[in-house]
């Protein structure tokens, strides 16, 4: 199958979305690649660069005749953008987003939805930091993952035209449901964040940066690196993920508070036991 | 201040130990070294890799004639061994250890010190994972780190002495309180071991190898990458350091909980300035 787009806009130039667009141009996927974003600095830095054609600063006006649209604004941003444009798209236009967070995304859009427009929710897995239309490189997402979380109000040929898109620009792209999805992101995405911050909270509270730096090993840089991820991403992908977020918070209390407890008891065994079983699994991926 | 030991006995000849006696060896600082360990296969290999001169698997007989006795065997071997060498040691022999929990070992060692013999225990900071003989390398401590924990009755000459010889091979030491010692590590050492092993244990009780290799990104991989280390060392330091572990959890769980209850109470003003902080901090190291 193959697929083409007269006007592609993309809502966000930055990291993912200017990747995207280089791609689409390059592999002539898209004719033409209307940029959309809130900073005029950054569109005309995209404009520059060659990842889009032209830009619109208004995104009603940026998508009124766009074949598809994707946004790749911020997670926290995707619903209320989503639904400002959806009353502007013409008719048999796609829509696809790339949030880190899904269902209530997927919630929130399939209810404003009208007649005639596709929207297939996406999930690139690709690095989220904001970058900006200067961090954009052509075959960002060649040899990365995709996961898509069509719902049964999803129309299976915009799945399909998704799905080839991304296969496309050489990704790996998989089918999840939105709730699946954030669960297991949740725990091996959003957990890992939330845990290094934690970490980095803990010992920093209690030990000086050059105390720190002096002792540390390379156990510290490992858990604590993500801790420097961008602070406004995590506010809103945590934010948004709530509920899976908590369900698996208490799962991994739940086994700290074990490992705790075997070392307030004295159980060396079951520590053993514990960190055996932990580098079997880790050893398996 | 030059430093010269006629026999010097290395119990342990692993990664740390091996490498420590090509390094005495190559600085001219021993002249003879003695490998003791349980494994004659082992020493074998330490004897054809030229790390020592000759070896005595039995540890009371291969310290006798030693001017410096290093207790290089895992952490939790230290205390029981160094304790059944003291009797044996020639007067002037000066004891050390590189045992990466502080205050038991003290405790015990000095207990069972005679008079003319020195301790000053020592943990260097290189990497503590098993290895054997086969593992160890001349030049492994240059530009690494090693924390000296003398007490009131460690001997300021001995301790002057076994800093020079860490320093001869490239370290840089530094010195602190056995409690202190063990209070630090166990922040930036001990709880990310901890934390990582919960992590994996928390997330793969719920999904698969498969589905996590699928979807987990460069976040997982950080965090869950010390859960692959030898569970055994980790069950005897967790086990040995357990009171400033008990206390650091317990700080760690603390923060964990405030970051949850934002989730909870949908409160991103605090998710972002949690976020933000810890940012803050891991940027400055």
């Amino acid at each position: 199958m193959d697929i083409h787009f007269n006007q592609v806009t993309i809502i966000g130039v930055g990291l993912i979305g200017g990747s995207l667009a280089l791609d689409l141009k390059e592999k002539r996927i898209a004719e033409e690649i209307v940029g959309v974003g809130r900073s005029r600095e950054n569109l005309e830095l995209a404009l520059s660069r060659g990842l889009i054609d032209r830009y619109q600063p208004d995104p009603e006006s940026g998508v009124k005749d766009a074949d598809l649209v994707v946004l790749a604004v911020p997670v926290g941003a995707i619903s209320a953008l989503g639904k400002k444009i959806i009353p502007r798209l013409k008719g048999g236009a796609l829509l696809t987003d790339v949030g880190s967070v899904k269902s209530p995304i997927v919630r929130e859009l399939e209810a404003a939805l009208k007649p005639g427009i596709s929207f297939v929710p996406g999930h690139p897995l690709a690095g989220s930091e904001k970058g900006g239309a200067g961090a954009a490189r052509a075959g960002l997402f060649a040899g990365n993952r995709v996961i898509l979380t069509p719902t049964p109000k999803t129309d299976p040929d915009a799945t399909r035209r998704v799905r080839r898109l991304w296969e496309k620009v050489g990704s790996q792209v998989f089918e999840l449901d939105p709730e699946a999805h954030d669960l297991i992101l949740a725990a091996v995405s959003h957990l890992p964040h939330a845990v290094s911050a934690s970490l980095v909270q803990a010992v920093f509270r209690r030990f000086s940066g050059e105390e720190i730096k002096r002792t540390g090993a390379g156990s510290f840089r490992d858990l604590s690196r993500v801790a420097a991820s961008p602070p406004e991403l995590w506010r809103d992908i945590l934010s948004l993920n709530r509920e899976p977020m908590l369900e698996i918070l208490a799962d991994f209390r739940k086994r700290l508070v074990e490992l705790e407890t075997y070392i307030k008891e004295g159980r060396s065994e079951k520590i053993l036991e514990f960190f055996s079983e932990a580098k079997k699994y880790r050893d398996a991926i």
